[in-house]
């Protein structure tokens, strides 16, 4: 592809992103429209989405943009079109790029949002290098990308990587999925969440510190008030954190069993806790990998992009197809 | 490579089972020793053999055969030479290629044995065609091994497809890797036996059939004999097998959420079990598939090679590469 930029954009559960994106993973311009949360139908992201690419093309020279790289919460057929499940926007066999075609006059491709952020840690940030990563995204739920010998690996039917949903507690807590005990249910912004309003709910003393910066409206009680607490020394959101570290630790573990990855890159909204969450993943991790200390171990590294990943990947993605 | 055969060899817990094997993947001559079970030090194994491959070559024109594959049930390091760790053979960091390079006269490669095994059914067998392969093979453990695209997927460090020792059960059952709760503890021939073990020293009336067949030799008691009891309608070893196939399910489940294949193939010694074990993990798989209803799913097959898989791979990656 012979344009400048790129237009990447990045659908989460509860906003569009999105960027103008250069040959090198930098971002020009940048637009954003918050969706509502669950609720979302394909209609109100599909208009989200064409405002902003609007917007976007209005900040550059339009002329310079070549493609539309879309990366989705959701399983992505291997068409790069469709995505056939959703479990956080409730999309069942959305014709994403056909829907959008008619209103955005350029190649559209579509990829599963982790896909597009391993992408990007390759490319341009933590992961570089590595030939065998694995990427892990603790947002509302665990979303996974695979990079092999540079190159996404999606699997035979584009849904590979949806490690928030394999099984760790056999009769576990109910998934938006539909199963039981997935991943994701232990270790995720919303298990954080979760884990807290639970806390708070049960009246213990331990939350009072919790309760103090909520005031009186518990609808303030998000994950980046926990890390923020965290971060302010209370014990309660520090044990929180570490629990959803534990649980990413044993996940990885069981990953690094199956793939035997160079690296682990932790992205996410989670991951902006930083040690608070690595350091007890790692220590859980070190103790639970199989055949440790008789093989050389994967290391656990902060993704490098923060959450401008899922937008420069799935840019990327539209220029050089992964 | 020019030769017209190969020799595979593959090692188990039990037994030292070697071929030649041709470039289609026939077996034209056999030889096999049985080692002592759990106990098997490198020297006996190394052996046993050089004992093999001695014998195989007395029984084909030996200048025809230009290399010795070995498929070893243990973590194979990225160099294919050195077994690091094996939970069921007790071995850690054995130099396998370089204890047998002055013994025979041929170049040697070493690889897992699923990795061989996965390999056969790729070229040979039930995954002919198939671009994303998983092998599942139940035997003393859980063996796994991955096809992409037409090659062997190792990992970074070779240690790629350990899908038994996966954490399935948070504080599970003890395994001989050193932690707990790992898949093959509830999906192998070990678990098999050790279930109706405990049926058996419970002194259950349920498991009289299983009693009368082992007379009064409770070593008798193997995962063949429980497939014999089921086969000839005996509902406890039916259950016992059904238990074993449920929880193959969920861990393929697992495994179809991370990698996404397009076919499973499960081997090794309990697969003999055929529907008595594949039926219910069908089912299991079934219920508890991330996206069921929504997404392709990834048949279960039963291997097409059966216990030659291991030796016709191993010969034909010391052939190909794989």
């Amino acid at each position: 592809m012979s344009a400048a930029y790129t237009i990447g954009i990045d659908i989460g559960g509860t906003k569009v992103a999105g960027g103008v994106v250069d040959a090198e993973g930098a971002i020009i311009a940048r637009a954003r429209v918050d969706t509502p949360h669950r609720s979302t139908s394909p209609e109100i992201v599909e208009g989200a989405i064409v405002g902003v690419v609007q917007d976007l093309l209005g900040q550059v020279d339009s002329e310079q943009v070549g493609a539309v790289g879309i990366g989705a919460a959701g399983f992505v057929d291997a068409d790069r079109a469709t995505v056939v499940f959703a479990p956080h926007l409730s999309w069942r066999h959305e014709p994403l790029r056909e829907a959008l075609h008619d209103r955005i006059g350029l190649p559209i491709t579509v990829d599963n949002d982790a896909n597009a952020a391993v992408w990007a840690e390759w490319r341009f940030g933590a992961g570089r290098g590595e030939s065998h990563l694995i990427m892990v995204n603790l947002g509302t739920g665990i979303g996974g990308g695979i990079v092999i010998a540079g190159r996404v690996e999606r699997g035979r039917h584009g849904l590979a990587g949806e490690f928030g949903h394999m099984q760790v507690v056999p009769d576990g807590l109910r998934c938006e999925c539909g199963n039981r005990g997935c991943w994701e249910q232990y270790s995720s912004g919303n298990a954080l969440v979760r884990e807290a309003g639970a806390l708070l709910a049960a009246n213990s003393p331990v939350a009072d510190d919790l309760r103090l910066r909520l005031g009186d409206d518990p609808s303030l009680l998000t994950g980046p008030l926990i890390t923020e607490a965290a971060r302010a020394g209370d014990r309660t959101a520090v044990e929180l954190l570490t629990e959803v570290g534990q649980w990413l630790g044993v996940g990885i573990a069981n990953l690094a069993a199956a793939f035997d990855p160079g690296m682990f890159v932790i992205g996410g909204g989670v991951s902006a806790a930083g040690e608070l969450l690595l350091g007890p993943a790692r220590e859980t991790y070190r103790r639970q990998l199989t055949g440790r200390g008789y093989r050389p171990e994967a290391s656990i590294v902060a993704a490098g992009l923060g959450n401008d990943a899922g937008v420069i990947g799935a840019a990327d993605l539209a220029r050089s197809g992964g």
